[in-house]
């Protein structure tokens, strides 16, 4: 192992925002001010913009009490980001202005929260400074409700939104069943490419029986017998409560988000509908049944009320662990975790380090064998993968019956 | 006061659920349980419905564990109807199929958890039973998230939604302020008619700001001034987060929904788009900012894991001052709440009895003295009303992560 550096230490947010960002972001910045070897804290405002234009915000003058409230507060607190690197072979101007401000503030460490992009961000900084000779630290930590990084069995952020998911769908559907006559309610969920969201509404189905179906962007969707799929449970049952992603599209590649609905408002422009209501449109004019869409829309990223609390936990070691192991020496690495699960729910989970190449260019798909048969649900192994991650609530600290979110001192240097 | 006669209760349901009409259900039947002089207690399955079919639930039966989370489970246990008594002169019908309900099973108090409808309910029928000389009790509890009878300081079910709508909203602002570049959101909130919901928007400002504008159904609504509120918030914060009532309209009365966004599926078929995307894009194509739409939808009504304590305790008291009330002769009342607020959140309230008839025909609005000047936002006399409402946390129940809703032994007699 190496030794621990003098310097200071910047903590960037990128991406969408998640209900447990900000845990992580804690982990990284209390772990950092109780180092000796860093000497200042900052937190780059809006991601590596922040770091490319020099505006970072001072956290050791955030405050004990309203930094700790990162804990349980949504999105990005430091600010986030979508910007996308270029090959520095290209165009070197945005390294040259990260070497200038590292070198102005002698930053040694820097971590960075995020997705795929941000492993890859990560990695060209660091192959970058190496390059120029610039010694410091590089490490990732990983963050997307998603779920698709690679190389860890699962990413902070995921299991609350999948809790999120499924207590929702739990509760919509004990509304939809109060009447007599039954419908047909259609949730969709987030996850363009991977079916990781969707599939965690099959979570609602653990303390009874909520939901029935569900279609995932890994299946090739096919109208005619998805209206089929509702027709059978609906004369069954007298009721039916779909799931969706977002990201389901035919055969030939084409979303069903961007088909049928094309909605004109007073000016003449056409904007798309939303999923969820366009096939709750198609169920009712081809069956005739009582029909509902709901999106959970932004709300199910950022819902950190009914935030998991062991991924609240997991989210704050992964920005622990990250500064750790940069003390120690590690650089150039993505934070992961490695979990066992045994019989009756019981789940262990401890930090293993990736190479940021791999966690930026490759992402994980959800295994095709948990999907059934039919494709239109998934089987009892995602549940035995995905329940572990939605256990214990919510740390959310209530002040006037509301949840006392952050508002840190934001002092810039 | 009268004496407790002996007989069995029937208890039921109506109208749209609310995340805390179960515990009002559960206050009825535990009271009634523990009490001796009635003999049986009943659930009308689909409310009124359930008694005119002789639908009835022995609750009896229903096993205690499972009774006990209807103090945490949402929407309506015992099933719900909308169904609209006619005038029992012009049609006696359902009437009469009660009253042989009523001797058949020994019915001798009746208590129906509701809104305007289900007051009326029980007022035509309690006339009924006295025009035949049949000796009952009867009792309405109110419950409608919209806040809209009359005589009662609040209604339960509010509280929850109140809770919810302004925990999301305080959410949502996190997530639409991480980069930086601004956005607009809108969200649309429940309440066709009165804006007691969509003011509970407010609330989202009581530990910070979250949230800029508010537009209640009680204020004619115009678009052009709409887009310059919030182009002058925008200019100022960078940002925008407005809630609007699903029920504005213009001078005329048309309801903004009905008018626009007007989509056409594939088989040509027109459906409404939701009002939330439709102003969104309209504040897209005039003033040029990146804007969402959220619609609470379904979701604000039935998200018992985010109710008030308060709300769901008082829900629970106002189905145990129902039957504690008949025992002692009681009849042809509705229970409501009068209350005390004093300063620094200084709460008291206790139960009141309104005549049925006034709370059937009669309608809560918003006052109008709580919209300011430019009716785009609440006064803090509104804040004062609501925030007791939303005090304390959900006693929702976790199993496996998830709420352990009830799942009771449904026995039909």
């Amino acid at each position: 192992m190496g030794e621990a550096i003098r310097g200071s230490l910047i903590v960037g947010q990128s991406g969408g925002p998640s209900p447990v960002i900000n845990a992580s972001a804690l982990g990284v910045i209390r772990t950092a001010l109780a180092s000796k070897s860093i000497t200042k804290v900052y937190g780059a405002n809006y991601g590596i913009d922040g770091v490319i234009g020099d505006r970072l915000l001072i956290m050791d003058e955030a405050g004990v009490t309203e930094l700790d409230k990162f804990l349980f507060t949504p999105a990005s607190a430091l600010g986030s980001c979508r910007t996308k690197m270029p090959d520095p072979e290209v165009d070197e101007t945005p390294y040259r202005a990260i070497l200038n401000v590292f070198k102005k503030h002698d930053v040694r460490y820097f971590c960075y929260i995020g997705g795929n992009d941000s492993m890859d961000t990560c990695n060209k900084i660091s192959k970058y400074m190496k390059a120029v000779g610039y010694e410091c630290r590089i490490m990732g930590v990983p963050k997307t409700i998603d779920n698709d990084l690679f190389g860890t069995d699962h990413c902070p952020g995921y299991g609350s939104a999948a809790k999120y998911i499924a207590t929702s769908i739990m509760e919509v559907a004990c509304d939809a069943a109060v009447y007599n006559k039954g419908a047909v309610t259609i949730f969709e969920c987030m996850g363009r490419h991977a079916g990781w969201l969707t599939a965690a509404a099959a979570l609602s189905n653990v303390n009874g029986h909520y939901l029935d179906l569900i279609y995932l962007p890994e299946t090739d969707f096919d109208m005619d017998r998805f209206i089929e799929d509702i027709r059978v449970c609906f004369e069954k049952n007298g009721n039916c409560n779909v799931a969706v992603s977002e990201g389901i599209h035919y055969a030939d590649g084409s979303f069903i988000s961007e088909s049928g609905t094309s909605s004109t408002d007073g000016f003449g422009h056409v904007q798309l509908g939303g999923l969820a209501s366009y096939l709750a449109a198609e169920v009712r004019d081809r069956l005739g049944y009582k029909t509902r869409g709901i999106e959970f829309s932004l709300l199910q990223r950022c819902a950190a009320h009914c935030s998991s609390g062991r991924d609240v936990s997991e989210a704050y070691m992964a920005g622990n662990a990250a500064v750790e192991n940069m003390l120690q020496g590690v650089t150039d690495r993505m934070v992961g975790f490695e979990c066992a699960r045994y019989p009756f729910g019981g789940y262990d989970s401890h930090i293993i380090l990736l190479p940021l190449e791999k966690a930026a260019n490759y992402e994980r798909t959800f295994p095709k064998e948990w999907i059934n048969e039919e494709g239109n649900y998934v089987t009892d192994s995602f549940i035995e993968y995905a329940l572990p991650l939605i256990q214990g609530e919510s740390p959310t600290r209530y002040l006037k019956g509301l949840p006392d979110f952050t508002s840190y001192n934001k002092v810039f240097c």
